[in-house]
C-alpha cells in the first residue's frame, strides 16, 4: 500500500517516524505500507530530515495525480488547501486519512455526499477528535447499536491546562495564558482554543456519530473561558465543584441540545478529575451507562499514532463507514440547564429584592445565593445559582441585572453539571 | 447472518433483547442479523420469555451441526462444556463470539493453534475483559503499532465495590462482603473475585494482546483482598493514597513482570478515583503515553453490548485478528516494586532495631516506618514501606519477622504504585 502525505510538521513528522520505526513489526504482521511522497511548502527545509526513500514534492498534484498512491494523509491543517486536497483525493478514489477536524465539521453535508458517490473510498479521521483517544472507532463500532443520550468532555488540552493551573496556583487567566504560550501549549493567537471553537468542531463531529445529526457548528452555543477568575474557583470550591471548559450534547424529548462553555462541574463527576493537557470524553448510553475515555488529546506521537492506526485499518480492510448514523432528530438551539451567575456589585441595601424581582419576571427559580466576604465593598462578587432554566431566560436576566445601578458589569454565567 | 446462542441468562438474555430492540436500526445499516437457535439447559423455563422466532434447544449439537449458522455466541461460562463448544465451532468454520475469559486464559496456546488452522474464522471476545469497555478492539487495532510498556487496572467490579465501601464507611471486609452478596454484586462463593483470579484471567489476555506473551496464568503472582483492614485504609490516607485490587503488568529490560494484588495506590493515579463496581484500564505506551478507559465491567447490558458489537463487526467483515501479537519476550516470575508491610505487634523495646537488622539481612531498603496510636499496646499495627525491592526479599523478611516474639501474625504486604 502506497501513501502520499501532505505536511511533515509535528504530526506528519511523527507519522513518518512511527512507520519507519515499526517497519519490521508491521511487515511481520503482513502490513507492508510505504510512504512514497511527501508534499511540503519548502522541500529544501526537509531534505536532511526525511529518509531518501520518500520523495519530497511541492505541488499537491504530484501526489493527487500519482495513480500508484492508494492513501493520502492530510496533515497541513486549515480549511483552504486542505479541503481541496481531501475532496480531490476522494474524487480520484484514494483513501483519505486526516486529523483535520475543521474541514470535517465545516463541510459535513458535502463530505457525506461525496463519500456516498465514492463508496469504495475509506475516510478515516481518528486523529481529528481527542488526539490519541480512539473515540471515532468506538462510536462507529462498539457503540453503534447502543443509544447514546449524552456526550460531555474536555476536548481541548490548552484550556484544560490553563484552568487546572489557575485553580492549583491561584493565578489569573492572563498570567497562565502567557505561561502556556511560552511552553508551546497555546498559540500566539489563542482564540480557537480559549474561545471554545476547537472543542466546538470536535463536538459537531461526535454529535454526527452519536446522534446522526448534521448541523452547522456555528449554531452550537459557544462561550470561551476568558471571563473565568479566581473568584469563580473560590465559589466552585464552596460548591464542591471545579471549573472545566466542557463540550456537551444531550438528547432529550425535544431533540439534541449542545453547547461549549466553562461549566461549574461537581467534583463527583469523573471529568472534574482530569487535569493538565489531558483530554477526556464521557459517553452516557442506554446499554453501557457511563464510559469515560482519557488520553493525550494532542501532540506529535499521540496524534500520529491515531493516523497510523487508521492507515493500518485501511490496509487490513477494516475501516468502518465514516459516518454510519443519520437520523431525523432535531437540533435544539435553545439550551436548558442549571446556571451559575456571577456579577460584581457595589454593596448596598435592597439588592437581593431587586435581583429576586427580575428572577421572578423571567421565571428563573433561584437555587442558592452566596456572597463570600471577598473583594472590597465597591466591587463584591455576588453569586446566584438557578434551578433548571433556559439560557435565553438567563441572558435576559443578565441584561436586566446589568442595568441596575449597583451592578458593575454584565453578569457572567455558565451551566452547572452535577 | 444466522446466529446460534448458548445460554439465555443475564448476558444471553441481554443480547437477545438488544438485537430485537435495535432490529430496525440494524436493518437500516444493512446489518441484518438473526438469532435462529438458543441452547439452554431447560428450554421449558424460557418458552415464555424468548421470541418464538428463536428455536430453543437443549442439545449443543443442534447448533454446532446446523450448517446455516454462521456465528455461535457462547455465554454459558465455565471451562468445561463452554470450551468444547468454542473449539468445535471453530473446527466447523463457524465464527465465535464469547465473554468467557476463563476459557481463553486457560487455553491460549491451544486456541491460537486452532485459529491458525482455521484462518477464515473470526474469534471475538470484546466482552471477556472489562465488560462494556472496548479494550480488546483498542489493543488489536489502535495500539497495534504502539509499544505498550505497562498495563494496570481495576478489572473486577466486585472487589472494587467492597474496597470503596470499606474506605467510605469504615466497615470491615466481612461486613461489606455480606452486603455485596445481598445486593447480588458478589457470588455466594466469592473466591474468584476476592481472590483475584477473575482479574488474573483478564490480565493474562491483555498481556497477550499488549506484549505478545503467552503464559500459564497460574504463574502470575496473585494475592486476594481478604487481609485488608480498616487499619490499612487509615495508613493509606496518611500516605495520600488509597487501596485498590490492581492487575498489573510491566515490560522492563528483563522481560515482563505481572501481579494481581491489593495495592497502596497514590491518590495522584487516575485509578485511585474509580469507585464502586466501575472498571478501569490504564495503558502506558510509547506513543500515546497514558490512556485510561473507564466503564461498566460487568452486568447484563454492558456485556451484551460488547457481544452485539462483536457480532456486527463480523457481519461488516471488520474483525481483527484475535491475537495479533506474538513475541519472544520473557515472563519474569519474580516481581519488584516498592512494598507496604503491616504487622501487628506487642509493644516493647528494641522492635525497630530487630526489624532493621532483618531488613539489612535481606537487602531491603526501608523507605518509612509509621506507627499511629491506634489499637491497644498488645496488638499495635506497625507499618514499614520499602524502597524498590523484590517480592522474594519481602517474603523472606515477612517470614523472619513473624518468628520474632513481639509479632502477633505473619506480616501482610502489598505493592505500592505512585
Amino acid at each position: 500500500m502506497k501513501i502520499g502525505i501532505f505536511g511533515a510538521g509535528t504530526v506528519g513528522g511523527g507519522v513518518i517516524e512511527i512507520i519507519e520505526k515499526q517497519e519490521k513489526f508491521l511487515e511481520s504482521q503482513g502490513l507492508n505500507i510505504q510512504i512514497v511522497q511527501c508534499c511540503v511548502r519548502n522541500p529544501e527545509k526537509y531534505k536532511d530530515k526525511i529518509s531518501e526513500k520518500i520523495k519530497l514534492v511541492e505541488n499537491v498534484n504530484d501526489i493527487l495525480e500519482d495513480k500508484s498512491i492508494d492513501i493520502i494523509v492530510e496533515l497541513i491543517g486549515g480549511t483552504g488547501v486542505a479541503k481541496e486536497i481531501i475532496f480531490e483525493a476522494i474524487r480520484r478514489g484514494k483513501h483519505v486519512v486526516t486529523a483535520n477536524k475543521a474541514v470535517i465539521a465545516e463541510n459535513l453535508p458535502e463530505l457525506e455526499k461525496l463519500l456516498a458517490k465514492n463508496p469504495s473510498v475509506c475516510f478515516a479521521y481518528e486523529a481529528a477528535v481527542g488526539g490519541g483517544i480512539p473515540i471515532i472507532q468506538t462510536l462507529q463500532n462498539e457503540l453503534l447499536a447502543d443509544n447514546i443520550n449524552k456526550i460531555s468532555g474536555i476536548f481541548n488540552g490548552t484550556t484544560n491546562f490553563i484552568l487546572s493551573k489557575m485553580e492549583e496556583e491561584g493565578l489569573s487567566y492572563q498570567e497562565v495564558l502567557k505561561e502556556a504560550q511560552e511552553l508551546g501549549y497555546a498559540e500566539a493567537d489563542p482564540v480557537a482554543d480559549v474561545g471554545g471553537f476547537d472543542a466546538r468542531a470536535k463536538l459537531a463531529i461526535l454529535m454526527k456519530l452519536s446522534f446522526g445529526l448534521t448541523i452547522d457548528e456555528k449554531l452550537i452555543y459557544t462561550q470561551g473561558m476568558e471571563r473565568i477568575t479566581d473568584v469563580d474557583f473560590t465559589y466552585a470550591k464552596e460548591f464542591g465543584s471545579t471549573i472545566k471548559l466542557i463540550a456537551f450534547a444531550e438528547s432529550n424529548s425535544l431533540g439534541v441540545m449542545a453547547y461549549v462553555s466553562p461549566v461549574l462541574l461537581s467534583n463527583k463527576n469523573q471529568l472534574s478529575k482530569i487535569n493538565g493537557v489531558t483530554n477526556a470524553i464521557m459517553i452516557n448510553s442506554e446499554f453501557l451507562e457511563e464510559s469515560v475515555f482519557i488520553g493525550k488529546g494532542a501532540g506529535r506521537f499521540p496524534t500520529a499514532n491515531s493516523i497510523v492506526s487508521d492507515i493500518l485499518s485501511i490496509k487490513k480492510g477494516l475501516k468502518n463507514k465514516a459516518f454510519p448514523m443519520s437520523s431525523k432528530v432535531v437540533f435544539e438551539e435553545g439550551l436548558s440547564s442549571q446556571f451559575y451567575i456571577r456579577f460584581q456589585i457595589k454593596d448596598g441595601i435592597g439588592i437581593i429584592r431587586r435581583v429576586g424581582e427580575l428572577c421572578e419576571k423571567y421565571g428563573v427559580s433561584v437555587h442558592s445565593i452566596s456572597q463570600l466576604p471577598i473583594g472590597n465593598h465597591k466591587d463584591l462578587p455576588f453569586i446566584l445559582t438557578t434551578e433548571k432554566t433556559t439560557r435565553a431566560a438567563v441572558e435576559y436576566l443578565a441584561n436586566d441585572i446589568k442595568k441596575l445601578d449597583f451592578c458593575n458589569e454584565k453578569p457572567f454565567f455558565m451551566p452547572i453539571i452535577n
